[in-house]
């Protein structure tokens, strides 16, 4: 099935929730902690193990799964193996998979992120794609997406606090991360699914959202995917000005948000978890929350 | 010692090149492809054999490294092992050792990846940065270098051809690369070592030499990582263009120049990869070369 086609049958069944791992070792409950403190397994170890809760946990809720690179590789060839690990499990339990891990590079070299990102190495349905270094760089992640059927999100607007520093820079009488929101709909709009979206999605923050009802409308055909929500401030009403009137085109990425929404030392941390996922994919329903 | 003199000193003992890393399986000698087809080992642990054989042919004659990260990445956690091996050794044998990951992120996640590169995991001198995400997203990286004694090369501008796609596009009457390279000398400025220089570096391919030029003048204190020297088209004094009037201020990267001179079912390719190395270092050092 094609990459937005995918993608449009995840948000149809659950909701446009996208559940974010981005594991810090500090915020880990204190019993998941203990037993690397005590010695018996090591942080990687630990976290692993907490991840795989979450996704479990989610799983009834949500089908759509990010997971932030950084936060892997931290741990070195291990931490890697944990990264495979998740999204192997994740694959498994139905979700829809992001790797978030911001590549960006020319060529060959390009190919070389590609064909690990889509090939068997993460095997994952979309990565995110940086675009400084331009067309011969973001293409070749499109070619080797589209060969595997999978998809890119492509960076457009993030959603820090000094993402405007070159992001909001004055071309030919707009700001930059216009142009680029061009160039991902021109890639985007080269192949598109059933649904009528394509396979070069942007991200687009929920912290801007004049600038996500904007490049809503500039790009019609293009998957958003949508950080900021919950913890960096934006609220599900910002969030879902990225959703079409059809209810597609945008999932909206919470972290923080459904993974740690309990204090180290509560021992009520799954429920917690389940709950933060249930309330937030209802928020981003449109539901109002009780 | 300041990150700036440490770079400095490596190229006053011995120029300017780069030693590039960039392993390609199908353009190793023949007799390492050999043990992987017969099934003795696996394609990653025959590219890492014949990346210490680089390494250390060309240890007699340059003092840094450049790591590309995707070859490595291809092969996934056995991939990353390989990478930390071969930055091990070369930092064993006196390299500088620069990880070309060109990372970029937001916050307590650029900070992961900067833990990553300046810590125990990869323990590197330098890593390549992608500035599209702005302010917060590049200082957490100089933070974490400068607490290390580390340092950075922040893209500017790009080596190949579609690079100008966003770089080059006009912003108040100058290219966005400016805009970059401006910022990036204002944080580089705020901490210069002993030979004048900082530690936040500007990539700047040799394939736009009037360009060079101009950055050049534009960002005396800044550090320069020259690409596309070599089989990207760029020549020896296009690259020299980079350096400042007292012979520091640029390494010039070479990779398939000086890893690959040679056809796999060449005999000789030690020699040739020596002879290579040496050559591009006196080209480089401004020595007429026989």
């Amino acid at each position: 099935m094609h990459f937005a086609d995918r993608l449009a049958d995840a948000v149809r069944r659950s909701g446009p929730l996208c559940v974010g791992i981005d594991p810090r070792f500090e915020s880990l409950p204190v019993e998941c902690q203990l037993s690397v403190t005590s010695g018996s397994r090591s942080p990687i170890a630990a976290i692993t193990e907490f991840c795989k809760q979450v996704l479990e946990i989610a799983a009834s809720y949500a089908r759509i799964m990010k997971l932030q690179s950084a936060f892997f590789e931290l741990h070195g060839p291990e931490g890697f193996h944990a990264q495979r690990t998740l999204l192997n499990l994740a694959r498994d339990l139905g979700y829809f998979t992001i790797l978030d891990a911001k590549r960006g590079d020319i060529a060959s070299t390009a190919t070389a992120y590609a064909q690990a990102s889509f090939g068997p190495i993460w095997n994952v349905d979309a990565l995110t794609v940086n675009p400084y270094l331009g067309a011969d760089a973001v293409e070749p992640f499109v070619t080797e997406a589209r060969h595997c059927r999978g998809g890119l999100f492509v960076l457009v607007r993030t959603s820090n606090p000094g993402g405007g520093l070159f992001q909001n820079l004055e071309v030919h009488g707009e700001p930059l991360y216009r142009k680029v929101g061009r160039a991902v709909a021109e890639w985007n709009d080269r192949s598109l699914g059933n649904c009528g979206l394509g396979d070069v999605g942007a991200v687009v923050g929920a912290t801007h959202p004049n600038e996500l009802v904007e490049l809503r409308a500039m790009m019609p055909k293009v998957w958003f995917l949508v950080p900021g929500y919950g913890a960096q401030g934006g609220t599900a009403e910002d969030a879902r000005l990225a959703l079409r009137p059809d209810g597609l085109g945008a999932i909206v990425n919470s972290s923080r948000g459904v993974m740690f929404p309990f204090k180290p030392d509560d021992t009520q941390w799954k429920s917690k978890i389940r709950d933060a996922v249930i309330r937030s994919q209802q928020e981003l329903n449109g539901l109002s929350v009780f």
